[in-house]
């Protein structure tokens, strides 16, 4: 049974950063998020590709129960992304976009993923994400991801859908964009006066901020030596974090909390190597390490006054 | 006794930011710093001040234990500072610095300072702080603040202070600027090496970071909707930091962590007004309550996997 549905984007990427290059490699919102979501439940996924997709370099993620018959082959080519990053490697430059076969993408959610508890929203057209929604069952935790571009030019959409959902899970700097606050806890708030419970901001290498209607919590990211490649973080942190939530089957405050640490967990495996190589050769054990490890650079004891 | 001495400035500010305006208001790196650490111990201060400066100003520090002996009035007029903010109140912008005094300064540390088990040496010449601690016994903590004018100009003469010190307390942006390493814990291990056993790299909004030969340690800032002006939290920071340390009289890695969240709950206060007036206001139960508060933001129950 799914658990968990993602509607998003799969991609082939070509990527520079510093450190090195890679050309037409998996990406996308969606593989990205599922990749890192499969180790924690059941994920079908939404998407589209092109008739030249090689879906055999996908085939490993059935073996982690991803359901696959959700992806629509259709007429045309792969949506591909081109980007550089400099040393600051919290900032993408966007080279080329090539929409392809997304310019006419209408998802479909297979009749199977319709009852899924959980739902997330990966960057996609907000229209799409409204589309996706009308078509499922009211699931237990409906969250959303979006990006500049559709704040710039379909904010009214936008708005529509989050008026909709349970959760936001987008940058800082989105989050400022959207609201037109400085302030993330003004921000914040504005957010959860139009429907959702929750705003879930990541802020890259300084980690994330949540609010909900009753409190803050401020996670950091966890400490790496080696950032190489960070594409698709932020759908892995998504992953990780709606993984965590579909496996306890609740989204209670305190579940919140921990899918946040499971989502920098994630996110932060996703950084060491291009595309999603890294998550793909993840062991359950490094994950736990890697837990444990973070938590250890969050805790002191008390002070004495 | 003095346990805690801090050199540094003591100056008069003018201040822009977008909420407000300030002209020659109370300032310095040794100011702010004392302000904050007169909460916690017993403060010895050592600057100089013109003979424009109004002493009964800062006359209010005495009742809380704080020795002004060592503030050396000299001929001349006292170091000002005018600088403004943006929204984003992360980056000062400098619009005036007036030496005055503070150009023909070589700090005396008096008789009674000289074996106060703290030492902090806050933003001024790398040879007067080399000059300090010529001066004192060894202490139990020796730490060290400066910024990016420092390492521009007089590295060779920092990078002997840094060698002699047991800590740093310096912004990320200078942590990158010393060590030209963009990686923060490549900078701080690479600090380790010659000689200082903890780094602790402020980062504004985003908390703090916190290496030693050990383990890493990472705090937010506590979260605050309304940031009025951050002229001195860093200084601020630094005084809950080391007045911390001075009261429980250790700096063990343990009492370090618990010192970085009472520095950032001391500076949390500080950028709520101009210059150093809400932390001349604050009340040790306001302190406790918003320690509380910050730990709150940072707590999670372990996962479930």
């Amino acid at each position: 049974m799914i658990k968990l549905c993602v509607a998003g984007t799969v991609a082939y990427d070509s990527i520079e950063t510093p450190f090195g290059k890679a050309d037409n490699v998996l990406g996308g919102s969606a593989l990205h998020f599922t990749n890192a979501a499969s180790f924690f439940t059941d994920v079908g996924i939404v998407a589209t590709v092109g008739s030249d997709f090689d879906l055999e370099g996908i085939s490993f993620l059935k073996d982690r129960s991803v359901d696959l018959s959700g992806i629509e082959v259709d007429q045309g080519k792969t949506f591909r992304w081109e980007g550089r990053y400099g040393y600051d490697l919290n900032q993408a430059i966007t080279l080329k976009t090539e929409l392809n076969v997304i310019e006419t993408f209408k998802p479909k959610v297979p009749e199977d993923y319709r009852n899924a508890e959980f739902l997330f929203l990966a960057n996609i057209d907000p229209e799409l994400q409204l589309h996706v929604i009308d078509q499922v069952a009211k699931p237990a935790a409906l969250v959303l991801d979006t990006m500049n571009f559709w704040i710039e030019n379909k904010l009214d959409a936008l708005m529509k859908v989050i008026e909709r959902v349970d959760m936001l899970v987008i940058n800082e700097a989105e989050l400022r964009e959207i609201t037109k606050e400085h302030n993330l806890l003004k921000g914040a708030r504005k957010l959860i006066e139009t429907g959702p419970t929750c705003v879930v901001a990541k802020r890259g290498e300084y980690g994330v901020f949540m609010m909900n209607r009753d409190e803050v919590f401020l996670a950091p990211a966890f400490p790496l030596e080696d950032v190489f490649d960070p594409t698709g973080a932020g759908d892995t942190f998504a992953g990780g974090f709606m993984g965590y939530l579909a496996n306890v089957g609740e989204a209670t405050a305190e579940s919140v909390k921990q899918a946040i640490i499971m989502g920098t967990v994630m996110a932060s495996f996703n950084v060491e190597d291009f595309s999603i190589n890294r998550i793909k050769r993840l062991t359950m054990p490094e994950i736990k390490e890697r837990y444990h490890a973070l938590k250890g650079c969050m805790q002191f004891t008390d002070i004495r006054l």
